[in-house]
């Protein structure tokens, strides 16, 4: 049993928060936690589901007004991209890069709504990003950007 | 947007159903519906969880008192076996077999308590199962036995 420490880590982005999860190895196939209704970060339930990210493609970009997003990849390796431009954030103009996956990276990420995000598939077979959010989909709520628009300064 | 009737599906065990889940293709990498709080089936979130299994391999079995199962197999494929020995069951001493996973099986199990459930990986790869519970985890409240148990009549 690899349990680990279950501390948040900030990023460069106010309110984009890493914890790491734990993994049960097992030569069967390990046992990988996501989210619990006693977990810190636990609110409210609203959707679970997973997008698919086959090798090297990008998905991007996306904002939701009200939903936060909880990320987990628990197959594969995907790089995500966050860029803030909320006009009262102490991090406007920011972005952040962080690698989501296994065996190194298995964690959960937090981000909350009116921030940008994309991601990108880095394993050399499909990728699985898991998602736990608070509010079920809804496309009135949500907003898309090309993954190449210029108005977002991130390099994929 | 391959969209599916939600319509639910009985199996010879009661209170084990099948209902099929929406995915939505898309060359860059499949969306996977799995649970939301306004599906028929949501009660209360308890915990999300995934489960690594390696091909071949047999994981069972195990059997919660007072905790209801819902799976999806979003990668790979698996086979399910629930087992009935409920006295009071109108499907007493009935075995069920599944195949749960993509592409042709994508698709929502709702296992309620006290039924004794195993899993054994059917792809030349991991498979991974995701499960989605009205209560977290509690080893107080699960039993196992193992997977060649000869009170389960089971052939794997």
């Amino acid at each position: 049993v690899d349990r680990v420490d279950r501390s948040e880590k900030t990023t460069s982005i106010e309110g984009v928060s890493i914890m790491p999860l734990n993994v049960f190895a097992d030569e069967r196939g390990a046992v990988l936690h996501m989210m619990r209704n006693n977990h810190p970060w636990f609110v409210r339930f609203g959707e679970v589901y997973f997008s698919e990210v086959k090798p090297g493609v990008i998905k991007a970009w996306k904002r939701h007004r009200e939903m936060t997003q909880h990320f987990a990849v628990p197959w594969g390796e995907i790089r995500l991209g966050v860029f803030d431009d909320r006009p009262e954030s102490s991090t406007k103009g920011a972005l952040e890069t962080l690698i989501l996956g296994r065996p190194d990276n298995y964690c959960l990420v937090r981000i909350p709504p009116r921030l940008w995000y994309g991601f990108q598939g880095k394993a050399s077979h499909p990728s699985l990003l898991a998602n736990f959010t608070d509010l079920p989909h809804d496309p009135e709520e949500s907003e898309n950007l090309d993954w190449h628009d210029p108005s977002i300064p991130f390099a994929w």
